[in-house]
C-alpha cells in the first residue's frame, strides 16, 4: 500500500472542503472580509485554495485570523500554540527556490523527461502556492506542559484558522509535502523547540475551487459497535 | 518535567474553551437547538462541558453534527475517519465500570485515604462525564489512503464535530484519560484498524461553563521569525 502521497501524482496537496450534504458541490460565494458568517455557511464553504489574488490582508483580519485560531479544546488548558506570521516577500521566495531545489534533487534518476521540462514543471505547479501575499505556519511548543498532547491540539487550532479564514472571506490550504517541514524550518529559522503542524497560504482566492468528490455521509458512521 | 497530565491531579480532562478576544469570559448563552448562529458567536460560546442534561439529541440534531465533523481539510481528500455513536445505556455504565475499576487499580498502593473514600471521589468524578445521553468516538482508520496523515485530519473531525454540536446548543469534551482508550476499545470493541482520537460526551449542558483563563493573544503571534 501507499502510504505516502507523491508530489508529482497528487499535486503534493492536502485537499478537503465540501458543501455540507452534497459532493462535489459548485463554488461557494465569497462574503466580503468581515461580514457577519452564519456558521453552517462558513463550514460549507471553506475550501483548499492553491492560487492566490496579490490583495494583501488587512492586520485586523489576520489577528481575527489567530484569535480564533487559538480557541480550540486544549489539553489541561495547556494553549501550545505558536502561529509564525511570513509576509517579507524574500522568505517566501526564499521557500519556492528550496522546494523547487529539493523536488529536482528527488527525481534526479529521472531519465524520461530533461531536466528544463521537469523545472518548468515544477515551478508552474508551484506558482500557486506561492502567489498569497501571508503564509502562516503553525507550530506547537515542545516545550508546553503537556507536549504528549500537543499532537492534538495543533491540528484543531490549524482547523479553526482556516475556518475564520474562510468567514473573512480568505483561502488556506494545509499544506505539509508541497513546502516541506525542512523548508520552513531552514528559511525561517524556525528553533527546534517548535513542531510544525502544517504551513498555510492566506490570502483572497483566484478563484473558489469546487469541492472534490466526498464519501457518502452514511460510511461515517457507525451505531454502538463497529 | 511533568509530560503526562494525572487524573486525580488534573480532573482527567481535557480544558478548552474561550471568550475570543478575552480571558476568563462568562457563560456564553445557550442558542435553541437548529437556530442559526454567527460564526464568532459559535467559536466564542464553545466550552469543554463536563456535566449534562438528560435531555435526548434528536436524530436530525446527530447527523448534522456528524456531517460537519466530515468536512475538515483532509491528506489527498482520504476522508479517514469514523464516528462511532453510542446511545446504548448498559454500553455507557459499563464505561463508567471501566473507568472506576482501571482508576482504583492504579492508584492501589495509596494508604493516604481509604479505599471507600478513593472509591466515592472517583465515582463523584466521573459521573458527570457519563451524564449524557450521546457518546461518540471519534476515530481514524489505520487502512485509510495515507494513514501517515491521520493524525492531522482526525483532530480536526473532532474539532468540527465540536463547533457544530456549539451551533446547535450541545456540549462537548475532548476526552482522552478520563475514559481511557483501553476502555473504549474493550468495551465497544473497537477493531485494531482504527485508532481513536478522542471521545466526546453530547448533550445539553448542565450549565455553560464559564472558560478556564487563557493567555495573551500576542504570546501565540510571531512575525517572521522565532
Amino acid at each position: 500500500m501507499n502510504t505516502r502521497r507523491t508530489f508529482l501524482r497528487n499535486s503534493a496537496t492536502i485537499a478537503g472542503g465540501m458543501l455540507l450534504g452534497g459532493i462535489g458541490a459548485k463554488s461557494a460565494e465569497r462574503p466580503g472580509p468581515g461580514t457577519a458568517n452564519d456558521f453552517w455557511n462558513v463550514l460549507a464553504g471553506r475550501r483548499s485554495v492553491r492560487k492566490f489574488k496579490p490583495d494583501p490582508v488587512p492586520e485586523a483580519d489576520l489577528i481575527r485570523i489567530l484569535d480564533a485560531a487559538r480557541t480550540p479544546p486544549t489539553s489541561g488548558n495547556q494553549q501550545p500554540w505558536k502561529f509564525l506570521v511570513v509576509r517579507d516577500r524574500a522568505s517566501i521566495e526564499q521557500m519556492k527556490e528550496a522546494c523547487v531545489l529539493k523536488y529536482l534533487e528527488s527525481v534526479d534518476g529521472d531519465k524520461t523527461t530533461k531536466p528544463e521540462t521537469r523545472e518548468r514543471s515544477v515551478r508552474n505547479r508551484l506558482a500557486g502556492y506561492f502567489s498569497a501575499p501571508v503564509y502562516i505556519v503553525v507550530l506547537t511548543d515542545n516545550n508546553s506542559e503537556y507536549p504528549a498532547y500537543n499532537h492534538w491540539d495543533g491540528p484543531m487550532a490549524a482547523g479553526f484558522l482556516m475556518l475564520a479564514a474562510r468567514a473573512l472571506g480568505y483561502g488556506t490550504v494545509f499544506v505539509t509535502d508541497a513546502i516541506p517541514d525542512s523548508v520552513t524550518k531552514a528559511v525561517l529559522k524556525i528553533p527546534d523547540r517548535y513542531t510544525r503542524v502544517c504551513i498555510t497560504p492566506l490570502g483572497v482566492p483566484d478563484a473558489w475551487p469546487d469541492s472534490p468528490p466526498k464519501k457518502k455521509l452514511g460510511e461515517f458512521i457507525a451505531y454502538e459497535n463497529l
